[in-house]
């Protein structure tokens, strides 16, 4: 399936100078929806839990976790997660800070975790993730994403992890 | 199943006086959020489009379409959706204003459409996504939920249309 004509080239969104690359068209085509959620539960299977950021992370980790019957947990932003969390504060790709928070003791010691979002951009939101899976003591053993942007060579920072990208431009 | 075991009451937040219903233990559970997901799949054949809002929408939304091979729009709060879009303000449950936004031309004149969202409370949000839809011709056939909460009577603001809740507290 040709993937890449279900993402749409947004120039100067969310402002001047970004490139924005918007999936709506992806999931608003039924077949090409679930051909990509297949593909990911395909390289999913060994996973102990999944694990997607708010919110376009969400988009696809719950449909392979629901789909595997593997938890579910959601990386969220600041002052969205009730109760116990550990956060993990980083830089944005347009350059401002963003924390994100996981609640504690929902990855539990030597667990193996796979992480599913939706760009693999500069890779600061995922090595954000892996920070916080292991000071749970998880082990995030492969990244999965709809669509990378190669010359932003995010996979360079996921040292030693598995990146599989459906789409790559 | 007793689905209701799964969601942790969680007094004062996001502020004090709010009693915050946590479905974070649900989707930690791999059978239950399987379980939960495929009784929406069940309940969502006759739908054309599956409509989510941000965020937490997306957490069964784009299931049920994946699983289903329909399309999935997102709703979602303002600026974060790229192109021609409308939107809709209208007050949060908080007293706070909300503006959310679809992309214009996802829903196309006549088509059944059901609204996925995690938690049905004073039923603004839900309302003010059938105003969205309607006002691209749409027709919200349903509306399903995680959870309702029985006592803010949401559900009576969705006239004529069908409400399914897997768990009413």
């Amino acid at each position: 399936m040709n993937l890449e004509k279900y993402i749409a080239n947004i120039p100067d969104f969310p402002e001047k100078g970004i490139n924005f690359k918007d999936i709506s068209p992806l999931l608003a085509d039924g077949e090409a929806l679930n051909y990509c959620v297949m593909k990911m539960v395909s390289f999913s299977k060994e996973a102990d839990v999944i694990l997607g950021p708010d919110a376009r992370g969400f988009l696809f980790g719950t449909p392979v976790a629901a789909i595997l019957s593997k938890p579910f947990v959601m990386v969220r932003k600041q002052k969205k997660l009730p109760g116990q969390v550990i956060q993990k504060e980083y830089l944005l790709e347009y350059g401002e800070k963003n924390v994100l928070e996981i609640q504690v003791n929902r990855i539990k010691m030597g667990q193996k975790v796979i992480i599913i979002d939706d760009v693999l951009a500069t890779g600061g939101t995922t090595e954000a993730i892996i920070d916080l899976v292991e000071s749970q003591g998880g082990k995030v053993i492969k990244v999965i994403f709809l669509l990378e942007l190669l010359e932003l060579e995010g996979a360079k920072k996921m040292d030693g992890i598995e990146v599989i990208s459906l789409i790559k431009i």
